[in-house]
């Protein structure tokens, strides 16, 4: 019989083989050891040329008119995108599934399809484009990091890659998850740890979506499609400070993947976008939306068109501190305070936001993650009598396949707390048009150290639109921990006391911040944090 | 102790005082055997004043002018409508809770408003709104034909109520359904059978908004509000030959109600509306929607506003005869071809549709409706002991609270489902813009004889939207019954020799159907539906 082990070691071979015509050689490429952040590598070494450095800096906009007046072809960016990926990879272990022969393919199909139409395929001609691995795409394994899926190639594209595929995107590869999606940290028994590209020695790259948050971070793709259902994209994202939006149900596709929870539907799994520069995020973003995937795409999605937003001149925004379980490390307050500062003196209405409602809310969702007892994961496990990642070895024994009455009774319960919710967010009277919060505690967690975060499940549990956006980087010097002897919770105290007392581990850690709106309203979330990111950068 | 015959007895005595002013004298009201039709009985009788006639036959709009120009008061309407309600009740039993002490004193202070402020208080100011039981109301109970909650009186009011209230609508009784909506026919051991104003003797009202349908058909509010889970707001509706909506999720609100499936989210609850007049259901469907009651009025509706609908001009329409289990009847069938020759006659493009995937949404969805082994309606059965209708009989001890698990694998398997129906509804690039089916086999089922209507639940699977009008009505010398000896089921079998042994029954039955759009088309489908019976009305 096949051991995991060997299924694995065949695995891991088999994307070796994937990549060996854009792999560097082993010595190029620093170690951990030899240097830590590797952010700015790729640009100021030689191993890519000056040609595909500029190719992989240009924006989504940038790129489309560079097709347009045939300066470019899809088969020149697609290979220096396969190089930058490979070199990610190589930096991060950032990847999984690698189609670039597939890749290669549609690129010249799209350069034949230009010369003879004289016009783009579609609003994403030639982008190229990653997918977290949970998102079926035809000839590929869905492994979400379990070696007992690893060989189970799916036959048909999720929604998400037959809209991508249709709008003229080239998908190029999948990327690393935390073991079934179900916790804050990439690493898992089949592809291993992917690292952060900030941090690489320290620094937890965040999960579940962290693959897809490494390559975004070093510019292997022109976006990145991720799923968040307790903050896999906001997270990641905020760990490898690049921009992100999680939407609202209904919005994005999200037929045709694979979860550690299939069929669960109690806390929506949402699919999102991580992107090195803002624009491309806004850019992907109206594309998406103005593509009307409602018609043929996916039967989940709601025909909502894309509306133009317009700011209110005088904007009412939160600004949240504590999620009730943990209070913020001493630089992501920093970068709070910053962005509050900014908005007062632009003349906003800046509220002081708490916590209300999050004690309740968390405990009401979080037995949904596992409410089938694990059984689907465990069923998963079995095939080949893999071991859990350490991460899951806590949480399965400890799960109970639910009574369906028993789920009813805290989705009753979810109900209520979010018309609650959606009261408080009307304020008496004054809207909020957003709520600025940490997603992480932490700049990032220290590896195998990862504590709940309600920051980001909360928004999954209400439905509500949220981003992220990169702020800062933690400055030791200035960001010392305060003194602080009393805690809110056991979690709280644990974060306190590991920023203090492995402080040079957080130097240079990033520091994202997350921004809410309400429900379905991602025209005005990005809008936002385009604004935001605006009035950080003119303060530089 | 008290027993439940007690509790039971003390509520309906209560209902006859709060209704004492308004009671007509048992001998000017004809019992079924006297008349079994009653659907012209009020208008034609001199129990209400030509007043009190003309006002409750007044479209919305027009009541809305007549407010404006002061030609009416709310008051004088109010008391019209409590009047017309209350012969209605003593008709067909359709009424539960009765708030005309509290409707007389909201009229009043509208009265006060407009001469105050000269204008209207809101878009439904003075109209009179009946709602179904399990919609809460601030100062009543919920009884959903349960005993056991006949006495709990809630303090809040539904999401639905405080739109309607805010709107300026006047709510003035609740109506009668099956006992926890669990049936489609109306009747429950608190309040008893509520009887087919078409056709007393014999026929269904439907279920389980069947107080709604019945108080509908005799015209005893301007528009009704139902709830509908698998047909319970368009069965009734077409069983009472009246004009209803059953909305998507998101359209409508639906906080604050109470149901014998609590918590229940694998199929979605929809409320929507029942109207005599098309016109009304229309008006009433654009001003709920123009109203925004995602900003403050229910965290589960979504903000996808009111949008003008031009219909094209060579439609697409699919024709349903059969939902896989039964075969409709010889009256359905003749008001389906009436329908379908008319759409062939303009010139629309009109398709035979079959029953795809039905047989796979049926098995699949069936068990959501009661997953949580009915624990939630025994909870409330056992408080007074109180003996489970009949139609629950044979289903409590049937039931088991499911595990979460095998919950999670039907979902998986509806989301298929729905994907796939998606591309048949695209049906190869000529999308459909509508199916007509029926919404019941029979004109009406018999008392007792109810049997499975995939017709209506499948859209529910599908969270399509829905509505039905009204044809014709059963003509027995028209409507023979054709020669059969082939049955697709024991139910097909059951309703063909229902039909045509107990012919004489079924005389003057409502012949109505359904029509059905894609997700969150609202005003397609209304749209469709006036479009429709304005092509029947010019034949006749």
């Amino acid at each position: 019989m096949t051991t995991w082990e060997e299924v694995r070691d065949n695995k891991l071979a088999t994307q070796k083989v994937l990549l060996k015509d854009y792999l560097f050689p082993e010595d190029k490429v620093p170690s951990p050891q030899e240097l830590n952040d590797v952010t700015n590598f790729i640009d100021s070494s030689s191993l890519l040329t000056p040609e595909e450095k500029k190719i992989t800096n240009l924006t989504v906009t940038e790129l489309l008119k560079a097709y347009e007046s045939s300066e470019l072809s899809s088969v020149e960016v697609a290979k220096a995108y396969f190089k930058r990926s490979t070199l990610a990879h190589q930096l991060t272990n950032c990847l999984t599934e690698i189609r670039f022969d597939e890749a290669l393919k549609e690129a010249e199909e799209l350069d034949a399809f230009f010369k003879q139409n004289g016009k783009l395929k579609g609003p994403l001609h030639g982008i190229i484009v990653s997918f977290k691995d949970n998102l079926n795409i035809k000839g590929l394994a869905s492994s979400m990091g379990f070696v007992g899926l690893a060989n189970d190639i799916h036959n048909e594209d999720s929604a998400f890659a037959t809209l991508i595929k249709r709008l003229g995107g080239i998908i190029i590869c999948k990327t690393n998850t935390s073991a079934g999606m179900a916790y804050s940290e990439t690493t898992n028994v089949l592809w291993g740890r992917t690292l952060n590209p900030l941090n690489r020695q320290y620094l937890n790259v965040g999960g579940s979506s962290g693959g897809e948050g490494a390559l975004a971070a070093l510019k292997g793709s022109c976006f990145g499609v991720g799923s968040d259902i307790g903050g896999s994209v906001r997270h990641p994202a905020a760990l490898n400070n690049v921009y992100s939006i999680k939407p609202s149900s209904g919005r994005f596709p999200k037929y045709g993947t694979v979860s550690g929870q299939a069929g669960q539907e109690s806390i929506v799994s949402i699919y999102g976008i991580l992107a090195h520069e803002v624009e491309d995020l806004d850019f992907v973003i109206k594309t998406i939306i103005e593509s009307k995937p409602y018609i043929d795409i996916d039967a989940s999605c709601i025909p909502l068109d894309y509306r133009l937003i317009t700011l209110p001149e005088k904007l009412t925004i939160g600004i949240m501190k504590s999620d009730g379980l943990n209070t913020i490390t001493q630089p992501v307050l920093r970068g709070l305070e910053m962005v509050k500062n900014l908005l007062i003196e632009q003349g906003h209405n800046v509220i002081e936001w708490e916590d209300t409602y999050f004690r309740e809310i968390r405990s009401t969702i979080y037995p949904f993650y596992s409410a089938d007892g694990m059984k689907h994961v465990k069923g998963i496990l079995e095939k080949y009598n893999e071991p859990p990642d350490s991460h899951l070895v806590n949480v399965l024994p400890a799960c109970e396949d639910m009574l369906v009455s028993d789920l009813w009774k805290s989705q009753k319960e979810r109900q209520a707390l979010a018309h609650k919710y959606l009261e408080l967010w009307n304020n008496k009277g004054e809207r909020l048009d957003a709520i600025i919060s940490a997603s992480s505690p932490y700049p990032a967690c220290l590896w195998n150290r990862i504590v709940p975060q309600p920051l980001n499940s909360i928004w999954n549990a209400l439905d509500y639109t949220a981003g992220t956006f990169p702020v800062t980087r933690c400055d030791i010097n200035i960001d010392k921990p305060q003194e602080r002897t009393e805690f809110i919770t056991e979690s709280d105290k644990e974060v306190y006391e590991t920023y203090r007392d492995n402080l040079e581990k957080f130097q240079g850690g990033p520091v994202s911040l997350q921004l809410i709106c309400n429900k379905l309203e991602e025209e005005k979330c990005i809008s936002l944090i385009k604004y935001v990111s605006g009035l950080l950068k003119e303060s530089k």
